[in-house]
């Protein structure tokens, strides 16, 4: 079973790594890091670089795609070798997902036509824009497409996938091995939960980040 | 604010990654990657790199020490360039942390004598060895000394140093940055949660890597 996990330029280290830690525990599963070319490639603020092991020619068939988000996204929104790869890809996956603006681009590519899928609360409604039924859940499936909300999301995501790929006891085993037995420090992982000035804030961070003015 | 992360050969991805999500968002704040030597080092599966950006030299004097854990954590427990810096840079380090057995490090370096600590449940009790009081907590802080149970935990710790740096509005604005309201598929995170036969494949795993037998 190989698991790709597609990142590039600027994206978003969490969306990557939780599911990483979750697939790599699979028994018998691969996970190969995948890109358009092979080497670092660094996160959105730069201080973090992961290896890109595998270029797309090198993967053509994965089992499972994981696509990744993060600002970078926005770089991998017209068709493009990131877009024709995961249309290929796509073609023989047993399952297409992604991570927070992850999903941006597979609707981008075309992939999530008429299904329900998640994004980044943020990002959320775009992709309405791309022919995808916005959908407020953590994760969302829809056939052989499972979509994460932000960041984080990837890690529910990757459990549940792991029960749907060997069983319960697996999926279970690998929970315990990553001690996943979360207790945020405050009730503010959601902008239904967040205490409202919180949002504000984030809300704010994101109007600046599309506005540019300092 | 300096951020060090240590890393090494094999260690768990997720232990380093967690926080470094959490703490790269943190306003006037820089997080670099540090170890032995520049270059990457892989996880224990071998399957995903990270890049050493700083040596152990270009680093002496971080505000914040974050100690990923991870079965490479085995090859740092004696004397050696590793605890060297660990005891050099604590001396004046506004917090020393960690995640994971890279909790064992911390304490074989003597940095934890004394001190109530927590590590991966697995590896708990070995803490005692090194002087360390353990304790069944997922964040445990002594004084300036916190540590994080296993892997996934150190997002936990990273959010509520957030707080104590900076204040409690940028702890939960970066907790709905990354949208962790996590929602785990099953109750499995914990050995006091987990369903008794998935603890025993997860410690028969464990006794498994020890023998060393296939």
């Amino acid at each position: 079973m190989q698991f790709a996990i597609v990142v590039f330029d600027r994206f978003t280290a969490l969306d990557a790594v939780g599911p990483y830690e979750v697939l790599s525990r699979v028994p018998g599963g691969e996970v190969v890091f995948v890109g358009e070319r092979e080497g670092p490639v660094r996160t959105e603020v730069g201080s973090l670089a992961l290896t890109v092991d595998a270029t797309f020619t090198d993967v053509p068939h994965p089992d499972v795609i994981v696509v990744a988000g993060g600002p970078g996204q926005n770089d991998h929104m017209s068709d493009g070798p990131m877009h024709r790869w995961l249309r290929r890809a796509d073609a023989t996956s047993t399952w297409t997902t992604s991570v927070c603006t992850g999903s941006l681009i597979l609707a981008a590519a075309g992939l999530l036509a008429g299904r329900r899928a998640t994004s980044h609360w943020l990002s959320l409604e775009l992709l309405a824009e791309f022919g995808a039924v916005p959908t407020e859940e953590r994760v969302v499936t829809d056939g052989k497409y499972v979509t994460a909300a932000g960041v984080s999301a990837g890690i529910d995501m990757a459990i549940g996938l792991v029960a749907a790929i060997t069983d319960a006891t697996v999926a279970q085993a690998v929970q315990l091995g990553i001690e996943y037995d979360p207790r945020p420090p405050f009730v503010a992982g959601s902008p239904r939960t967040a205490p409202p000035e919180v949002v504000a804030v984030v809300r704010g961070l994101r109007d600046f980040i599309r506005t540019g003015e300092r």
